[in-house]
């Protein structure tokens, strides 16, 4: 039996890895999932990924890549033509903003999270601040960005939502783990809409389960998650 | 008087405004160099930046852009035709690579270094093992990825090269700092060689000053640096 051309080694919970299934989903490409097993590495993983050791890695033809983001890149460079829209914008200046504000989730957001779960020490009313500021930004940028269109993208998914909705499941689940209140639709109405919008896209609804999934997983294997 | 069309906010011995320069220099771009004072930060800066309020910025026509592995990128989209060479391949799975030893880079070898000159605390001894393990695997990803040409990017001067030639700088001054051999032409002789060749670039040449330098500027500002 030959292999998929295309299989992605990760774990369901990760957001990186998560990103990487939208991505493929939303370019209509087969795909293979490899799932790891919660706390041990497997073989496939650590030949794979040998500098980092970590999930995601994406295997194109048996030949590997590693971080979500240069995965998502590459995933659009490489499906490019035919129907599904591009995930980076055209234009130079927008595929700028765009990097910087994935970066800016992955610096900003991911690391509060990880406080709010418990994977991190740190001072949970701290996070939870860092993480309200991070989401006000995020409302604002969409003000911007989107300019009144359903996604950062405009009219179709584009770099920045895949980046930002992949964590909107644990932002979920820490509002049930650490009593807090962040999408909140007072504060973020825009950004609550877009994220009800987004999960309910084919590309995306079954990558991300429902916040209490992702809570019973950090209830049953905690400093993994 | 008008504004130049393409400014860059920052301090030279950044490493991060190190490679926008050099990649204006390769695309012969013109472009105005507004200095920062060390230790403030001015108005354009802050207005130009609010997110991160950190250097380098890239104005073009007065729009804003930050972090440098994204201007670099939108330079090269940007200045994409014409007799310099593309900074990034084409092929989508090359371009991958050279993003992920980039990010690499940034990741393992900026912290070490800040360590190493004294603006983080941290252990020293620790922190030169993680550069010289550092060193080493970019060692081995110059003889896969440079298969025996000049730079990382082959016959022309690369995203990685930039990437990593803009700390060269520091590893060099740091040597002297902390007492430590790093590149080290035993250990990562090919490394060492590329070194001297990009640093010798007519787009390099004045970006990098001296190792001297770089300490005169550390023994001056001490925290800012």
């Amino acid at each position: 039996m030959s292999e998929a051309a295309v299989r992605v080694i990760g774990l369901w919970p990760s957001p990186f890895v998560i990103r990487v299934l939208i991505a493929l989903k939303l370019k209509h490409v087969e795909y293979e999932f490899v799932e790891e097993v919660v706390g041990s590495k497997s073989e496939l993983l650590l030949a794979s990924n040998p500098v980092h050791k970590k999930i995601p890695v994406l295997l194109h033809h048996g030949k590997p890549l590693s971080e979500s983001l240069i995965i998502v890149q590459y995933i659009d460079e490489v499906w490019s033509s035919g129907a599904p829209a591009a995930i980076l914008p055209a234009d130079p200046y927008a595929r700028a903003v765009q990097r910087f504000w994935a970066q800016y989730v992955d610096d900003k957001m991911h690391p509060a999270i990880r406080v709010l779960k418990g994977t991190y020490d740190g001072d949970k009313e701290q996070a939870a601040g860092q993480l309200s500021a991070a989401l006000q930004l995020l409302e604002e940028a969409f003000a911007q960005l989107g300019q009144g269109k359903r996604y950062f993208g405009g009219d179709s998914v584009g770099y920045l939502d895949i980046a930002l909705v992949s964590h909107v499941g644990w932002v979920k689940a820490v509002e049930k783990i650490a009593g807090v209140t962040l999408l909140d639709e007072a504060k973020v109405p825009n950004l609550v809409a877009w994220a009800d919008r987004l999960c309910a896209h084919p590309a995306v609804v079954d990558a991300i389960p429902d916040a209490d999934k992702f809570v019973e997983f950090s209830v049953t294997y905690g400093s993994f998650s």
